[in-house]
């Protein structure tokens, strides 16, 4: 355990980061993966009058149609990713699976944010809850298992009802097993086991928040308004921001994302997630995942506040200043998943509604295909 | 004249039009024109989930870098229009200098809005001031001359200072030539003789302002609030919403909005520019121009308000419903003109702000190159 947890655990890689030159309008950022955060990541760099270049496996990834330049590739071609390297001024990437060896080329090529060091501690919940208990902050009850007998054991001193999850390659859902009662445990363990897991004990939470933190190159750090979640099947529902929680619950969550960000020495926007946890005591946090991307329940901020979570992330990879987001009012964003967006709809003509489709080919069930942010009280 | 000045005067054109079925998501939207207007159009569409393919003579135009295909060839280039045609489902364009040739091949084959038949009212200034003095629109005095005899009855008869206009390709003050007393006359008309030219008598005015309309293919329209302008040396440096013009004024603004827009049976977004003249007996409008498009006074409307102009346009030329715009507060923006914009300005980092740069390769004076958009005070 370092003994000040908000001193940056990476100093010695990034201390040269800090003082490279900011890249100028016109250069071309990177970016690894096409899906819509890459989309939305390439659309706030335009704005600001960056290019993008797309690197994506998937031919039809969404991402490839708002940029002018593309590499469909896979991430193990390593010829591609040197040709990538030396189109682009900076690399980021949308989502944090990268392989190690695909973000260690890169980086050896072209200045990568957020540092790939981040994604060995995310890409490993084993990890990444070491990490936090290691910066003091609380999580859920948590032990690795790596056999049946194991997550046995775990469960006799953890209690049910409790949550089997691989320790990589999770999201929405994916790779996780509830465990409420002793038949559970088998089939569980079916499903998941043979890979190193994790125990979490299960958490009777108030409310699930985020926050979404912009850190920039020189180590200023700005967060915008904590964000409320409603996940339905694991997949984030609906955003309305700001949280309804007490100020100082909102104040410690902001904390909890800063320390997180400077532990990181992190470059880009990072997402934290979070349960409100109410007990005889009092309301608590407890941090459940952190993202080093932007995130889902960041969406709100593209129509909902004067600079968007997309812009933020840029700005910082870039090396330019990060903005002072305005929120424009009460916001609420809801996701559109797995069916074709009705454009007709009532909705659409709705005051202070925008609507956002990620230009995805085919309606899958469970398919993020847009997002509507509705401002539903203007600011006083 | 017609009877009445709210009656669409090309009904028989748009009736098919407005029955014509809306196009879905993932539909592909021709844009004439690669400028910044044509880039801010593009950006709209892709956050509705439409595809821009981007038409135009000049290989490094900055729409370019926001969509995934291009046809970068001659406006007279038939082949070219064809093929670009063949891809796109819609067609629409950025500026109003649309040779009358390549919309007449274009809307045989696709559906084109704006109706090129509004580009022939625009394009020429006076059959743009016919066509507002015909539905009972003030404009500053204007009479058509053709030779330097013609120019120096029309000055005896409307006085001085009076302003010489080339009928035709006139944008940001090009092709104007200011008369302030009898020893302008002859370099002005040398410098813009030789073409048809307009002579308008000269109007001291209060304030500049503009509105920018909406109008879908339903015929339902909605403008924007209006904008006071300021411009320098003929180019808007800086525009300021709400306008501070009394309500009679701003309601009276609106109102020749919807009238022209009617009268065109419009599609799309339109903008009208004004003058606001005081005398003895109180306040009074003049329309200036009419901008068959999106508009520069309008680029506050992407930080400013819940949807765009450029969104709005979108809408209306898919056939989609319009949005019901909510504008965020005070809002100014300031246009980025002829210099290599500053990423490393406190301007970045102030709050509420929002800059915008064109990706444009080269600076040069009077070139746009970006803009600022800031909410000078939130909405209450």
């Amino acid at each position: 355990m370092p003994g000040d947890p908000n001193r940056p655990i990476q100093s010695n890689i990034s201390r040269n980061k800090l003082h490279m030159r900011h890249i100028k309008p016109g250069a071309t950022i990177g970016i690894l993966g096409g899906g819509q955060l890459g989309r939305m990541l390439a659309m706030a760099a335009a704005r600001l009058g960056l290019q993008c270049h797309v690197f994506t496996p998937e031919p039809d990834a969404c991402a490839l149609q708002v940029v002018p330049r593309r590499t469909v590739a896979s991430f193990s071609d390593k010829a591609a990713l040197r040709r990538f390297a030396s189109d682009c001024d900076v690399i980021t990437y949308e989502f944090e699976n990268v392989p190690a060896e695909t973000a260690a080329l890169l980086a050896s090529r072209k200045p990568l944010f957020p540092d790939p060091r981040v994604l060995k501690t995310t890409q490993d919940r084993l990890i990444e809850k070491n990490f936090l208990q290691a910066l003091g902050i609380a999580t859920a009850p948590f032990a690795p298992v790596e056999t049946a007998a194991e997550l046995n054991q775990e469960i006799d001193s953890m209690g049910l009802p409790a949550i089997l999850k691989t320790r990589r390659f999770g999201y929405d859902g994916k790779g996780q097993a509830l465990i409420r009662n002793r038949k559970d445990v088998a089939p569980a363990w079916q499903r998941l086991g043979g890979r190193p897991c994790l125990l979490e004990g299960f958490v009777k939470f108030e409310r699930e928040i985020s926050v979404i933190v912009a850190r920039g190159r020189d180590g200023k750090a700005i967060c915008f308004d904590v964000t409320e979640n409603k996940h339905r099947h694991h997949i984030l529902q609906m955003s309305l921001v700001p949280a309804r929680i007490p100020q100082q619950i909102d104040a410690k969550a902001r904390r909890i994302a800063f320390r997180i960000a400077n532990a990181f020495d992190y470059v880009g926007v990072l997402a934290v997630e979070m349960f409100v946890v109410r007990n005889a005591r009092g309301r608590t946090l407890l941090v459940n995942e952190i993202a080093p991307r932007v995130h889902n329940s960041g969406h709100w901020t593209i129509d909902g506040a004067s600079a968007s979570q997309f812009e933020q992330h840029i700005r910082a990879v870039a090396g330019w200043p990060l903005s002072k987001p305005i929120r424009h009012g009460t916001i609420r964003m809801e996701n559109l998943i797995g069916l074709e967006p009705d454009t007709s709809s009532k909705r659409l003509a709705a005051p202070g509604t925008a609507l956002h489709l990620y230009g995805k080919v085919a309606a899958r069930p469970g398919r993020k295909m847009g997002h509507v942010t509705t401002i539903v009280r203007v600011a006083r």
